[in-house]
């Protein structure tokens, strides 16, 4: 299952494209973060409202929950402004529900009390793994506005329960290669994304056969490489988060 | 891993509840089939025309696609209907992408020729495992629109590369379950819908820590399980599509 | 005006094709009937919460409302789904106001008390008189879900004022004829739907000039015609109802 | 069933309300009206265009359609705009289909040739009675708008096959009258909208009970009293048609 | 900068078209005018309603706002229905904004007290100048709303601190010219429109570069040419408001 | 004229805040900058096709439009997502407006040829200003997208005409005050954006009162005031498109 083809940027199958996480990009938001996965680079908002939706209030318990989306020039060719069209699409439906899901599930309610973080990730440009990369800065945005919310005296306890990072991996040329570019994403038979806490856990595994279906083994190899990529994301993470703020 | 808990209906943690495939429920369609899994009762009609959507025009390839809806009193509490909303949600936008995705991964475009099938799989009665019964129950429909496409002389090959079931898995009270009803469903930690073909290969794998994240090894039980219940939903089909037609 | 002209199905002139009312179609809604005239087959489920709209609250009435729509495979040739499309067509919004109407001459809201009702009538497949069907299963599913409240002590009284069905009537080659299927009604000169109330009265009278416009006598003898195919629907919705339940 | 009781403009119960027909009051369209019954008041226009919608084309039938609106300001309480919430309402919907249906029946497709006529029916002011008020107003705009392509060359013979002409009826406080003001319509136990050609043959008759159901002699009381007013305002169309112009 | 060309309708360079201002055109409506420039028409309805938007409530301010419309049939070439199409045009949106703000800069919040006045501007006719000739009548028509306000007791003091008017001038042929009807208009290089005060101050200025941009010595000239004719309007109006009412 | 009250950030009335724009921002479209009007930064993207709209085909003509957005976390308080309400906002529409309009006046369509040019003006932090920021670093992408056109062969003359820069400018506490920050803008008494070629002529003049109406004497300050801020920004551009590229 191993591949002899080097990859176009010359990456080993299993290492990251150079990660860059910038903090504190925006003046406004609580946390704001700008994500870059090589040439992808995500500007990840968390902006926090005291209160809480109407269907939840005097429970409590706070809320997290996302919005993902991309500028019509991010891409190759311009797309079309889902605001112009009127309605949003599947993809961005899709990947909007798999962010908040997931920063959701490091989050204690409880300790967040009656606040409500609104994660927005705008993909600035893309290059391939754009909800990888969104996950994986939104956390730290949403560490940040966490630790905004404690200096405002609006919470106390801690209501992060872990930390997050997801990462994309796919077969290509019947080699399982780890974070993928735009360039291999479309050549994928089989492409997952995996979201991971930082303490090696699964949050959500997404496998899709593209090309051809795809067996046991060349599932559980995508699976290790996953691991692989979100322990480093993890780190990553941890040292941007040590670093100012 | 396993439970001493024995599930509210009384089935084994890796046995189906009662399935049942009703072919030619409609007069109209091409292809139509009444699936039960339990009380989830859906209704997929697979509608064929000739030619292709316009971006697909003289290319001598064929087209798949699929639309997933639930009606308002399917489920236990009325839901709004989405055309009177005037949108459609972000879960139903996902499960039709879904449901097409899988069909088309045992389609051979070139030989379904500039032909379009389009699977309907409405949600008539909602109890837990409404879109992996529409996956297994369009398959079918969709094997019956391509016998008649066949029998029309609208092609001659065999697009059908395979058959395909799905069904849904998930962690109970610490058990992984197969096939899980509502009430099992909304207690489930961890959650996962997986597609397979009759020859037991993955088309699709999407797993969701609901409550906690879960590790490799219960990963690696449920898709066990999964395995199981795809290969015996396979038989079922192939019962269900030897019996008259 | 009489015709020698058979009809395609042999039947009379006055006579309606088979009728079926199957209740109890569905486990969840309070009323719920499977209606079929002859090859059109309409699911018809009654709704049944606490509490009105907010523009009624206080006042101590309740309020009966409808929702009709057609799945897309139900005709001949597919139509497109209007949650897909992002608005409701002019013809399902006449028919679901059409049906809320009727349904509401035969109810006290007084005696219903704050509860509303919303029967949800879904066209699993089309053959001509599917608005007609509509109601008269829509009164048997709301007579079901008012038995309903009454049993969970959410209503005392009697909110039903009376029964009522609906039938077609038409113009095809000259003669008048009760029920028309989708191909006499295609072919119809003049088409009438009309809604009575068992005990003979009207409560929609809706004709249309399709070809030719039409004299009175013309307009008198399908009135005659309608008369006679209620009073047959309202003895077989008396028949349903007297049995199990 | 007569009514001892006056109304309160003290009308007979078999009489019209003033009727006003103006002629050219818009400069553009080939056909305006400024219709007047009583203090309703709706502005009709009739463009031409040479050319039919994609799907009649190349038929060499012409095509006829029309719109109804109300402004904001034309009732007693204003009303919201329909633009403005972005969609068209059921009740906006059910009128726009009931004038084109009706214009549409004494219209010869093949005289009229590959035109298209749009009728728009704009309420400036309401006070009961506006759809009939329009469709008589826009038979009116429409024989202008065909008189007008005959004097361009657009068309040569003669594509109105009849004239047409509406009214409403209803029993109110046991009474059946003529031509509802606001005032009745809303106390009205019936209320019946009637379309007819002018020489006396029925287009549409829409009658609904509002109060209590409707017995068959009071229906035909109903259909009598139409069948006059119809007649008068055929008179009045006439008239208008024959000045000027 | 002066032009020998004369106009086509004959007029001066510095003369407004005939403006009339008709007062009470319905009878539903706190205020209501028909005002007309030229065969420009446009119909201002004012309507009022105790109480503010729930933003406002309890702040003892009064609320204005407007929405501007064209009919269909009012342009040379029929425009497609803004409700039909399901939204509004980024023309229309404008052009409502600057009516409502134009207004509130004459109002006094706190006067009007707890108040709402909504301002229709729909055109019934258009040949140029459209939102000018809303903006003049809708100020006769807001005008006529307060004192109704005022003599059913709903408001006591002065809430109007001005008069307004509107008018357009542009550049045509190179030189400068006051009220633009749609024949000029399309031929402009320059075209403005400016909102002003009885009193003779600006309330809005919106010029606009055509064909070539423009210089200051152009800028000066249409800015005179527009106090000019704002001058003229404003004593129109108070001809309008002094007569009957 | 002058006012003794310094601005909040030190600045002369007539003078500009710190202006930044960076060339080549994004990888794929024809031209993008990021212009920052002190703390207002916007990304503008010109994506160039080959073609025109429909409408435009077979002219020889090219086109250029402009869509401008604000992301949701870029202002104070996070504003909803227009993609998500589903419908465009009047300002947002008016501003795209504005920025097409404008960039159209500095373009020849014959020599840009059957081309199109789409400007995207996202901003990703707001501090007032930002429309005639995105003007401003439009035209400088738009350069860009021109050279691109160039360099491929798309093009050969010079669809440049000019250059174009914009500004606001308002009275706030009595002083005409240029590039106002959003603290400022909020404040001011009259507020005026102007749009000018770098040959000191006007595109666009849009000044609103906001707090009571302005004389001309107000009115020629300002736009002296626009004058000498426009001059500044067009030689800001020209030494961005000098270096490098």
């Amino acid at each position: 299952m191993n591949s002899t083809a080097t990859r176009a940027d010359g990456r080993a199958d299993d290492e990251l494209r150079p990660i860059t996480i910038t903090r504190h990009w925006l003046d406004h938001a609580a946390g704001s973060v700008l994500v870059e996965f090589g040439r992808t680079r995500v500007l990840c908002a968390a902006s926090a409202t005291e209160g809480v939706p109407r269907w939840r209030k005097g429970s409590g318990l706070g809320w997290v929950t996302a919005e993902y989306a991309m500028l019509p020039a991010s891409t190759n060719t311009r797309s079309d402004r889902e605001s112009v069209r009127g309605k949003i699409g599947g993809r961005t439906h899709e990947i909007s529900r798999l962010i908040g899901r997931s920063l959701r599930a490091v989050i204690d309610y409880k300790a967040l009390g009656e606040n409500t973080i609104v994660l927005d990730c705008d993909v600035l440009q893309a290059d391939g793994g754009t909800r990888t990369a969104a996950i994986t800065g939104a956390y730290v945005a949403l560490a940040d506005a966490v630790s905004h919310l404690r200096s405002t005296g609006a919470l106390h306890g801690e209501p992060l329960t872990g930390s997050l990072a997801a990462v994309s991996v796919g077969i290509i040329d019947g080699a399982p290669r780890l974070d993928l570019p735009y360039e291999e994403d479309v050549r994928a038979e089989t492409d997952m994304n995996v979201v991971m806490t930082g303490d090696g856990k699964f949050i959500e595994v997404q496998g899709t056969a593209e090309g051809a279906a795809f067996d046991r083994a060349e599932l559980d190899a995508l699976l290790g490489l996953a691991e692989k990529g979100c322990a480093d994301l993890t780190r990553i993470q941890q040292e941007a988060l040590a670093t100012g703020g």
